[in-house]
C-alpha cells in the first residue's frame, strides 16, 4: 500500500493527469532544501541496507523506471538514490535507439532481458514507455498498433510483478523554461555537450505532443502492481527527495530479511 | 606502464611469486591509516570523474577482475573503489558455479559476454581464473585442460586490450589467520551468515594447493597487457589505498576525454 506521503505523487488507477496542472516547481512535500538534502542522504543509506537483504535474501527483485524528457534529470536521480548502494546488486540499463537485433524482436523482447531477478535492483533509464511515446509523436508505428500497448505493458507488468519484482515508475515532470536551462548548459559546457543532440530540439518543438503521449500512458498503465508517480523535477533536491523515499518504503514494506543459515547449524561449526 | 606505486604491487611478466614472502599485513606503501584512507576517497573521486569521460568518450572500457580466497575483501573493496562512481556505466559480475547452459559452453563464454563494451567499467566479482584455480585444486577438469588455459586465457586477454579494454587483475592476499577471523564472524553474524558456505571449510583446507594454484596462474598470466597485482589484504584500508591509486593511475592513462560536438556547432544553436 503506499504511504501518506507517496499518495501525494502517485497516480490512481484510471485517474486522468493534468500535468499542466502539476507545478514542476512544487517542494510542499518538504520543509525546505536542507532538510530535504539531509533526509535524502539518510533515505540512500536505508536504501543501502535494504538492498543489502534484498541480495542476501533473494526473494524479491525492485524495478526502477525513470522516465522524463530530456535534461528531467534521470542520471542525477540514480547517483542522490543509488550511490550509496553503489554497483554490487544494482544494474542500470540506458534504453536507446533500438539495434536492428531488437527492432527484429517485439517491442517488450529487450526490456524483458534487462529485468532484474531476485535479489537485484533494476534501474531503467528509459523504458517500454518509449513505445507508446517517441513512437507515439514521432509516429514510428501505426495508431493501432499504439493504442494495443497500454494494455500489454499492463499484463507484462502483472506478470513481473505476480513473479516477484515490485515495480515503481518515476515520471520527472519538469518545465519547459527548466528545461531550456538545461539544454543551454548542455550546448556551451564541453564537460556536457556529448550528452546534446540537434534531434533533442525537435522533441522540444513537440513538447506539447509529449505531455499528451505521457498524459495518456499515465492515466493508462497506472496500476496497483505497478503505480506511477509523477515527481516535480525542477529542483533537484526535490525530486531525489520524493523519489528516495518512495524506494524506500517500497523497500521497507517488501521487508527482506537475512536470511538464517541453509543446512548448517552455526553452534557445530568449527573455524580451525 | 605501470607508475613507480604500481611497481610495487605488480608481477613481472614470468617471473615466479611466492605468495609465502608477501606479508599479507604489509603497508609500507601508505604513510598510516588515516593518510591512507583520505587518499582513496580522493582517488575514488577522481575515478568518478575519469568514469564520466571514459563513458562520454566511448573509446575504450575498464576490465578489474577481482580474484582471492572466501573472505579476502573482494565485495568491500567494490564498494570502497567503485560506490562514488555508482552503478551508472558500472557493472559487477559475480561469477558463480556455472550454469548448466554455461557449462555447455567453453569456459570462457560467460566470461566474454559480461566483457564490458566501450565507456564502461566491468568489475569482475571471481572470473574466468577460477578453471585454473578451484577447477585445478579440486580436480574438476583433467590436467592438461588446465595446462591449456594459461596459453588460452593469455590469448583471450590479449584480444580484448588490442580491442579498447584495459585490464588489471588484483589477487587480494590475506592470510590464513585473516581468513579464520572473518569466517567466524559470517558463521555468528545473522547479518553475514547467509554468506557462508560449509565447502568453504573444504577450501580452507585446501589452502595451500590455492596458494601453489594462485602462484601458477600469476606467473603465467601476468603480461603487458594484462597485468596481475599482488594486494596485502589483512588491513582493509591498504587493500583499498592500493586498489583505487592503481585504478585511478590506469584511468588517467587512458586520459579519456569530453568528445566535442558531433555534427553541430555551439555557436549556431539555439535553443528557444
Amino acid at each position: 500500500m503506499p504511504s501518506q506521503f507517496a499518495k501525494k505523487f502517485i497516480v490512481g488507477p484510471g485517474k486522468a493527469v493534468s500535468l499542466a496542472k502539476i507545478d514542476p516547481r512544487d517542494d510542499s512535500a518538504f520543509k525546505g532544501k536542507d532538510q530535504a538534502k539531509a533526509q535524502t542522504q539518510k533515505d540512500a543509506e536505508a536504501i543501502d541496507a535494504l538492498q543489502d537483504k534484498l541480495y542476501a535474501e533473494g526473494k524479491h527483485s525492485l524495478l526502477v523506471v525513470l522516465q522524463g524528457i530530456d535534461c528531467s534529470g534521470k542520471d542525477g536521480t540514480v547517483r542522490a538514490v543509488f550511490n550509496t548502494c553503489g554497483p554490487i546488486g544494482v544494474e542500470v540499463t540506458p534504453f536507446k535507439v533500438p539495434s536492428p537485433e531488437e527492432r527484429a524482436h517485439d517491442y517488450l523482447w529487450r526490456v524483458h532481458e534487462a529485468c532484474p531477478e531476485k535479489g537485484i535492483i533494476g534501474i531503467f533509464n528509459r523504458s517500454h514507455y518509449e513505445d507508446v511515446l517517441v513512437v507515439k509523436v514521432r509516429k514510428l508505428a501505426k495508431p493501432d498498433v499504439i493504442e494495443r500497448r497500454y494494455e500489454e505493458i499492463n499484463q507484462f507488468e502483472k506478470m513481473l510483478s505476480d513473479n516477484g519484482t515490485r515495480i515503481l515508475k518515476f515520471m520527472l515532470h519538469i518545465s519547459k523554461a527548466e528545461q531550456a536551462e538545461r539544454l543551454k548548459e548542455r550546448v556551451t559546457d564541453p564537460a556536457k555537450q556529448w550528452k546534446f543532440n540537434p534531434s533533442d530540439l525537435e522533441d522540444r518543438k513537440l513538447w506539447n505532443d509529449y505531455m499528451a503521449a505521457y498524459e495518456t500512458a499515465l492515466r493508462r498503465c497506472s496500476t496497483a502492481h505497478a503505480p506511477w508517480y509523477v515527481i516535480p523535477a525542477d529542483r533537484n533536491w526535490a525530486r531525489n527527495a520524493a523519489i528516495s523515499r518512495i524506494v524506500r518504503e517500497a523497500l521497507e514494506e517488501l521487508a527482506p530479511k537475512y536470511p538464517p543459515p541453509d543446512g548448517w547449524d552455526p553452534k557445530t561449526v568449527v573455524v580451525k
